[in-house]
């Protein structure tokens, strides 16, 4: 599939979204009835594999190949203390990452997931959002198809994660300028600041919401804006994914206030995608809340790299097994009864 | 190892509980700290890989044999009409698991786990606990012999679940013996009743805690007068599983039953447990925080079967691959600072 041409073409993309398949994820509802089981006593694992009928579209989906793409960038509002740890730790993760030494690479292969990682331009940070724009126009739209371009067609599920040190701080941003409210809703300790860091956070957050008011509000340019290469790669794979039918599976905070400006835009974008994890960062739980997502996972994990998402991904390979694999109530001459 | 070859070698064991391995358990905190991620942000993934290492005794636990056992029983109180299903469905599940047709068969297959099946008479129902106690002496201590047997000394993990038509209403007994607190507070919908059912359920929980009300409240002697043979069976297993060193993962409310009446008696039998799965069915809840446990999973789930267990030992799983495979600081060349 050719990469999004222009600002224009993109916008064109999250406006006109696929539908899921209905009559696959009503054969999926059927058969799931029909399953040796009380009827709902799966609970989620249920419903994930009907989502699953939907966005496949084929009454029995399967997990054959998936990936976990990990997209990183640096941050110009690093100069303002938002993070407990130096900028140059982004280029050591990604070294890491490439190693097969980071929790990422672990759970990637624990999940079964084809592991591919994109570092974003490390040596150009994004410019400092309170004052300026995070991103020109071109480099937004290079991002938005440095993403598009890990979804393949015949993947069956693509896990998005990040890392960026000071990136919930942009995340926080993102929510805000996608969702309104105090910027103190959406900042929390993220990878580990203590109070004062909090605030310094929300601090930036409130200078750039306040710099950037009378702009436009399309999801294009609150990505540039307030965002980062990352969660516009995040962004661009999203909306890729769901041209090509491919479920996606987020991370925490900083995958889903990439998703909040297009949901912003246009809310079925959210229909495709699940939440594997909910972070311990505060904004996480208010924010699944504004996107209709409910977490596969509460682990109290904070790290990022797709790290949770990674494990919620054998959840989604344990509900396709079941819904696969058991036998109906005929087969198995089991009672049905009441 | 022998079998528990009396009651009192029961009760002896139950009552001299052997300790976790603190060195090892000290080296794995001191690994963790020492791992490419902020301090503490695989969150429970970093509990359950140190929980391992204390219980398995080593500083890098890992899981190469792990089994999930399921024991199925039958049940004298489904005269009371307790259940949505049949007392024959018991038996045909046991044959769809033999068959491979089940939720377990898939879900254990999914997650790496062997799958034992012990049927327990089922020809032989346990007596009405409403009048009479549910097992003879000799009963309860070969239920508990068969649930020990499936516990060997090389298993990485044990997955600890049960199928019996009936047995919601004998684990809400359980509790209530075990932990008191109105019948109501207990029973709940189990696989399918209504709200009629859910109130017969209590009147039975009810006569059957009034006429034990003066006998003794052992653990044996809980789980011989209002338990199954499946439930005393799992009793079996925790205690073995812990003389032995084998990590114990409970599926729902039932396996949690089974504990309940060991904890009332020795409340560190809980210590080398997890609890995989919250169930649905409402006392579940209330008897996790009665044993200190803290559910990995909410997924919605009320089948039994393990199912919920074996989902989660899918975490356990990713826990110990980051706990074992991730770099650190010093092998990655990553700053640690703050």
């Amino acid at each position: 599939m050719t990469a999004f041409v222009s600002i224009a073409a993109f916008e064109a993309a999250l406006a006109d979204l696929r539908d899921l398949d209905s009559d696959a994820q009503a054969d999926a509802r059927m058969r799931q009835s029909e399953l040796t089981k009380p009827a709902g006593s799966l609970g989620r694992l249920e419903d994930l594999a009907i989502f699953f009928a939907g966005w496949q579209r084929r009454a029995r989906p399967r997990i054959d190949r998936a990936r976990a793409a990990i997209f990183a960038g640096n941050h110009g509002i690093t100069i303002h203390g938002v993070s407990a740890f130096p900028a140059s730790v982004t280029a050591q993760m990604v070294a890491n990452f490439a190693s097969g030494g980071a929790a990422i690479n672990a759970l990637a292969g624990a999940a079964g997931l084809e592991l591919t990682v994109v570092a974003l331009d490390l040596d150009r940070p994004t410019a400092d959002f309170t004052v300026v724009p995070a991103l020109h126009e071109a480099e937004c739209l290079d991002a938005l198809n440095r993403g598009a371009a890990v979804i393949e067609a015949d993947l069956d599920l693509i896990v998005l994660g990040e890392m960026g040190i000071g990136n919930s701080t942009a995340a926080a941003a993102l929510c805000a300028r996608s969702f309104g409210g105090d910027a103190a809703a959406w900042v929390g300790p993220g990878t580990g600041v203590d109070g004062h860091g909090v605030a310094r956070k929300a601090a930036v957050v409130d200078r750039a919401i306040a710099f950037h008011a009378d702009a436009p509000t399309s999801a294009f340019e609150t990505l540039r804006r307030v965002g980062g290469r990352e969660t516009a790669a995040i962004a661009g794979a999203i909306v890729r994914a769901r041209q090509l039918g491919v479920p996606v599976l987020l991370d925490g905070f900083i995958c889903g206030a990439a998703l909040a400006p297009l949901a912003a835009d246009n809310p079925t974008i959210a229909a495709h995608c699940i939440a594997g994890h909910c972070s311990a960062e505060p904004g996480h739980r208010h924010l699944l809340d504004l996107l209709g997502l409910e977490p596969l996972l509460r682990l109290d994990m904070r790290l990022g790299e797709g790290s949770g998402a990674a494990v919620a991904a054998n959840i989604i390979r344990s509900a396709l097994a079941a819904h696969d694999q058991m036998a109906t109530f005929a087969e198995a001459q089991v009672s049905a009864s009441l």
